[in-house]
């Protein structure tokens, strides 16, 4: 039986969302795994209850999560793939995340908004702290994909925010999935 | 023995996190439940892992979540309170939401970046689709509270995004869990 990768990310919300989600597809049997996606879900009718439903369904039925962790609509990750890691890591499952974005959390929101240092913190400009890990989102995110399988983390970027389907971070993540399962490529 | 709830939300990233959490915690002692906040731990060594293993054993200790799902740096709620909302539902544990802000994501998206309506479909203004299900925020979360309890939705906004403790909606969600649980106040 091929592996099952729940592929989460904000791919879903693209125009060109099912042909992404293809693509990824595609790229996963290409290494011999098999890439779950959320648009596979053939709900007669698509409620939000319904799609988290179906969602929660596939995230059980894999054995890996696969996250596009690109920032979405602010320096963080989407907040549904946010979601979506702690479900599988609450699940015990392995991790692997990606991203179109390789530089620090902390310099994206101080890029995007200002920040200053000042009696040990790192504040933004909206008056709260910044975590100072020189972690690439919240450390909830970037530490459960560390602790989840031993390996390390696994996140790429390619410094192409307007990639959101983060293709080729995508490709590395797999690969770097392929070398430790021992899959051919 | 007290019902356990866990406290997520950037309240963490607040200049008087401590005193917040404390007020938060005398709220909850004062409904006779026992609150369970991320900075109580005491670590030795304050790095990220050990920060995320702490986090995670209080949330295992919990018997109910309970989320600032106020919108942090964009639009959405803070990325690693929504990795939280995930890691607890797949825990099943009884979820229960609370907000600074009433409105809709739809609408706070297409406040802060314009979106327009074309093909059935809601786009905002960097190329992505909106998710049209008139819900607080990314479906996941919504239907994950939802969900959890078989309660309605418990999600509060007192209008005011200065206030990013959100201390007014979150009385009113634990009066909202007193109401079930028949604690009295």
């Amino acid at each position: 039986m091929a592996l099952k990768i729940y592929l989460a990310g904000p791919d879903v919300f693209l125009p060109d969302a099912v042909q992404v989600g293809a693509r990824k597809k595609a790229l996963c049997a290409a290494f011999g795994f098999e890439g779950l996606y959320p648009l596979d879900n053939e709900l007669a009718t698509p409620t939000a209850l319904a799609i988290f439903d179906a969602n929660c369904r596939l995230m059980r039925q894999a054995d890996v999560g696969m996250f596009n962790l690109s920032p979405f609509r602010g320096p963080s990750a989407d907040a549904g793939t946010a979601f979506e890691v702690g479900f599988l890591a609450a699940l015990g499952k392995p991790l692997y995340g990606y991203s179109n974005n390789a530089a620090l959390y902390g310099d994206r929101v101080e890029a995007a908004m200002g920040a200053t240092r000042r009696n040990g913190g790192w504040w933004a400009a909206d008056g709260m702290s910044i975590e100072d890990f020189g972690l690439q989102d919240n450390l909830m995110l970037d530490c459960a994909i560390e602790r989840s399988g031993g390996a390390a983390l696994a996140r790429y970027g390619d410094g192409s925010t307007a990639d959101m389907a983060a293709m080729a971070a995508f490709r590395q993540c797999l690969e770097k999935l392929a070398a430790e399962r021992g899959r051919p490529k």
